[in-house]
C-alpha cells in the first residue's frame, strides 16, 4: 500500500480552485491550523497516501495537502503533531436514530416482536424534548470520540437534536420523521411535514446542520404524502431520508400498490425517486431496483451490522459498490446496533459480503474505508464538501494513533483501520476546522454535566423498562 | 437483568472447599488482593450478578465473592476500586496462532489462494525463533489489554511462546504443531511430535502454561500419526488441539478415508476422538458430528469473525450451544481475524447465528458472555479452574470501566459488553492472582522495548511482503 504514494503539492491542487489562497513565494502564509507528521489517507480519486504528510487548514477549509515541505510555506497558531498516526477524512454515518442511545442495551433478552412489544411502548412513555436533547449530546460525544464527523439521522424534535449536535461540534443531516400516526412532537398524523418544513427554513444556511425530511417508510407514509414531501423537498432543496427494502414484505404492505411493485419501483412509479433521496437499508433489492436507484441519482445507506443483529439479511452491497451506486455506511439506531461509531461496521461491511458471495477476495479494506468516507459523502449528496482530504473541502479530519499494541504492526493502513482499530484509538477529531476532540479530550461541552444528565435519564427509565421486559417476556411465553 | 441478584457469602461457598481458609469471626482475615465496588458478573450456574460487589483473592485463588459486607471481614495490602465498573472472569480465546501477529495486516489486497501464495512463502522466509518470541510478547500484551486472560494456540517453538506468555503474565494452552512436511522448528515431517513431547514434559506442572499437541488437521496428519499423538496425549495427560471441518472438502482430502467419512466421524473411526480433543472451527458439522463430539466429551473452538472474513461459512453454534456441547470462542490467528481479543467476536457470535436462523431472539448477550468465559473454560477442559468468579477458582479477573460515553447507559451489563464495549474499556487484568494490567498500564514487561522489537521486525518484513504482494497479485491477474 505504501508503494503507491504521490505527493500532492498545494500549488498543484490549488490550480482551478478559486476558494483558496495561494501562498506567497519566499514568505510564510498564515493559516489557522496545521496537522503534521501523519500517514495521510487522502481518499482522493487516486487514493493517494502521503507518508509524513501535512494538512493545512484555513478557518473551515483545507488549503493544502502534501509532504513535510509544506511546513516551510505555511504557519499557524495551532499545530497538531499526529505522531505518526493515520490522518484521514472523518467518517460518515449515513443512518441513525441517535437519541435512542438513551435506550441502548434495553430489550436485548430475546423479545419477540421487539418493535411493538418494546420500542413503541418505551418511546410512548419516555420520549420527551429534553431526553432527545440530552441523549443527542451523549450520542454526539460518542460519535466524536470514535471518529464520526458527520451523521444522518431520522428522528423527532430535530431542532433540539441540531442544538445538541452543534454544541458538541459535529456535522449532521437531520431528518424530521413523517409518519401516519401521532408521535411525540406531532399530535396529528403526518404532523412531521409541518415540523420539518419549519426546521428546514430555520436551518437552511447552517454551516453544520443540513435539515431534511424523513418520511418513515413506504408502508407508513401514503403515496400522496410522499408526493407532497417530494414537492416540498424540491422547493426547499432538502434531502429526503427514508427506510426502504429493510423487510422482505414491504411491497405487500404498501397501500394502493395493486401491482405489487417493489418498494423502489413504487417510489419511481409515484414520481418521488430522485437525487435528493437517501434510502436506508436497501436489503431486499433486485437488479432492477439497483438500476432505478442509480438512474435517479438516489443513494443507499448500508447498515450491515444492524441488519445482522436484527436478522434482517445481507444487502447486495458488493453489487451496488461495483455498479457505482451512491453507497454509504450506517449503523441504524442505538437499539439496533448499539454502537453509533462505524468501526465494527467496517468489519461487517467486508465480511458479510464475503460470506454472501463465498469469496474472501472481495470488499478489501481500501474499498471499505472508501465507503465510510467519500462513499458516505456521496450517499448524502455532499461529496463536494466532505469525504476526502483535498484542497477546497471542509476540514473534517480525524487522527488515529498507531502506537498502541493493537495498532501494531501497521503494514497497510486500510487493513489496520478496518480490522485492528477500535474507537479508543481515535485521538483527535476536527469538524469544519474546529477541534472537537484532541488527545481524546472533548472540547466544547462540560462532560461531567452531560454524564450526570444521562445518569438521571437512565435511572428514570430503568424501572419502567424492567416491567416492560417482564411483560414482553411473559407475552413471549404465552405465544410459545 | 439487575433484578436477578443474589448475594454469595464466602462462608456459604467455602463450605466443602478445602483449599480456602475460613475467616475468623470478630477479626479480619488477611488476603492478598481485594476488588471492591464492582458490578460482579459471577458466571456461576445461576449467573448471579452482584451490585456493589467484592472479590477477595488469596495468592492465586478466589476465596470470597459477595457484597460490600465482606469488607468488614477481609483486609489486604492491595485493594482495587472497580469504580462501578463491570467485574467478570477473564475472557478465554480458545483458538489462535498468536505469533502471526507479526504479519497481521499483510496480504489483505484480495489475494487468491492466500494460504499458498502468501502465508507459506512468508512463513518460510521470515519465521524464526526470535520472531516467535517477540511477536508472542506483543500478542500477549494485546490480549491482556483487551481482557483475555487465557488463550489456546497452535504454532511453532511453543517453548519460546511459553516464555513470552509467562513474562507478560497470561495463562495459555500451547500446542506444538504436528504436520506432514518440514516446518521452522522441525526439519523432518512430523518432527513436531518429538518437539511437543519434550515441551509437555518440561511444562507439565507449570502454573500458567498447559502444554499440548497440535496436529494441524485431518488432511495434513496421517491416521497413524493421529493415533500416536492420541496415545502420547493419554500418557502425558495433555490436550490435543486440531483444525476440524473448517473447509467443506476435508473428507475427500483425508488419506485412506475410502468411505468418505466426515472429519469428525473419521476421528471417531480411527479411535482418537476423546475428551482431550479441542476441535477448532467445526463449521461443516452435521447432527451426527455434533452427537459424536458430545459423546466423546470433546469440544469445539468457534471462530465466527474469522470464518466470516475468510468466507468459510457459519458454524452451527446455536445448535451446539443448545445441545450442551463444550463450546468456546476463538479468533483464529492474526492473519485471519487480525484482532486477538474477543470483543468483536462477541458480536459476531450473536449476529451470525441470528442471520443463519433468521431469528433475532437467539444467542442473547448473556449466552454470548457465557461462551466467552465458562464456555471457553469447558472447551479447554479447564472449567474446574477458570471461567467463573467462584470460591476456589483461580483469580483470572478483568474490570471493564463504565464511565466512558460508549459504555453509557448500562442497563444490562451483558448487552453493554457484547454490543457497546471495546478493548479500550478494559481497565484492569488479573491472572492467577497477579495484576498483569492496572488502569491500562502493563505491569510485567518493558513496553518500549517490546514495541521497538516489533518495529524492527516490521521493517524487516515490509519490503519482502511488498514484493510478495506484487507477485501474488500478478499471479491472480494471470489466472483471470
Amino acid at each position: 500500500m505504501k508503494t503507491r504514494i504521490s505527493i500532492i503539492t498545494s500549488a498543484l491542487l490549488l490550480a482551478g480552485c478559486s476558494t483558496v489562497a495561494e501562498p506567497q513565494a519566499e514568505s510564510q502564509y498564515n493559516a489557522s491550523l496545521i496537522i503534521t507528521n501523519g500517514q495521510v489517507l487522502t481518499i482522493n480519486d487516486e487514493k493517494d497516501v502521503i507518508e509524513n504528510g501535512v494538512i493545512v487548514i484555513e478557518n473551515d477549509t483545507i488549503v493544502a495537502v502534501g509532504d513535510a515541505s509544506l511546513l516551510s510555506r505555511y504557519q499557524a497558531p495551532k499545530v497538531i503533531d499526529a505522531e505518526d498516526g493515520i490522518v484521514m477524512p472523518g467518517m460518515i454515518n449515513t443512518h441513525n436514530h441517535l437519541p435512542m442511545i438513551a435506550f441502548r442495551g434495553l430489550g436485548e433478552e430475546g423479545i419477540e416482536n421487539r418493535l411493538f412489544a418494546y420500542f413503541f411502548p418505551l418511546e410512548k412513555e419516555k420520549l420527551s424534548r429534553d431526553l432527545i436533547y440530552q441523549a443527542t449530546k451523549l450520542g454526539a460525544v460518542d460519535l466524536a470520540q470514535s471518529g464520526v464527523t458527520t451523521y444522518a439521522d431520522m428522528y423527532y424534535h430535530v431542532d433540539d437534536m441540531a442544538r445538541a449536535t452543534k454544541e458538541v461540534g459535529l456535522r449532521a443531516v437531520l431528518g424530521e420523521t413523517v409518519i401516519k400516526f401521532p408521535v411525540v412532537d406531532a399530535p396529528e398524523p403526518y404532523g412531521g411535514i409541518e415540523y420539518a418544513t419549519q426546521f428546514i427554513e430555520e436551518y437552511q444556511n447552517d454551516p453544520l446542520i443540513t435539515p431534511a425530511f424523513a418520511p418513515h417508510a413506504v408502508y407508513t407514509v401514503s403515496k400522496e404524502k410522499l408526493q407532497e414531501i417530494n414537492r416540498l423537498s424540491a422547493k426547499l432543496d432538502a434531502p429526503v431520508l427514508i427506510h426502504v427494502a429493510e423487510f422482505g414484505n414491504e411491497a405487500e404492505r404498501i397501500e394502493g400498490n395493486d401491482q405489487q411493485l417493489s418498494p423502489v419501483a413504487w417510489l419511481k412509479e409515484i414520481g418521488v425517486l430522485d437525487n435528493r433521496m437517501v434510502l436506508a437499508h436497501g436489503i431486499h433489492l433486485d437488479q432492477n431496483d439497483i438500476d432505478l436507484i442509480k438512474e435517479a441519482g438516489a443513494s443507499v445507506a448500508h447498515n450491515p451490522m444492524a441488519n445482522a443483529k436484527g436478522a434482517t439479511g445481507i444487502a447486495p452491497a458488493w453489487e451496488m459498490y461495483r455498479q457505482g451506486l451512491r453507497l454509504g455506511l450506517g449503523t441504524d439506531g442505538p437499539m439496533s446496533s448499539n454502537q453509533v461509531d462505524l468501526w465494527r461496521t467496517l468489519s461487517y461491511t467486508a465480511n458479510m459480503q464475503r460470506l454472501k458471495h463465498n469469496d474472501r477476495t472481495i470488499m478489501i479494506p481500501e474499498q471499505v474505508i472508501e465507503l465510510s468516507t467519500i462513499g458516505g459523502a456521496r450517499a448524502l449528496h455532499m461529496e463536494d464538501q466532505i469525504g476526502s482530504l483535498e484542497v477546497g473541502k471542509k476540514a473534517d479530519i480525524i487522527i488515529i494513533e498507531t502506537q498502541s499494541p493493537n495498532m501494531m504492526p501497521n503494514y497497510n493502513p486500510y487493513a489496520t483501520l478496518v480490522y485492528q482499530a477500535n474507537p479508543g484509538n481515535v485521538s483527535t477529531t476536527i469538524v469544519n476546522g474546529d477541534i472537537v476532540m484532541e488527545q481524546r479530550e472533548i472540547k466544547n461541552i462540560d462532560m461531567a454535566e452531560m454524564q450526570q444528565a444521562v445518569r438521571t435519564i437512565e435511572a428514570d427509565i430503568a424501572e419502567f423498562a424492567k416491567e416492560l421486559s417482564k411483560k414482553a417476556i411473559k407475552s413471549k411465553s404465552l405465544m410459545n
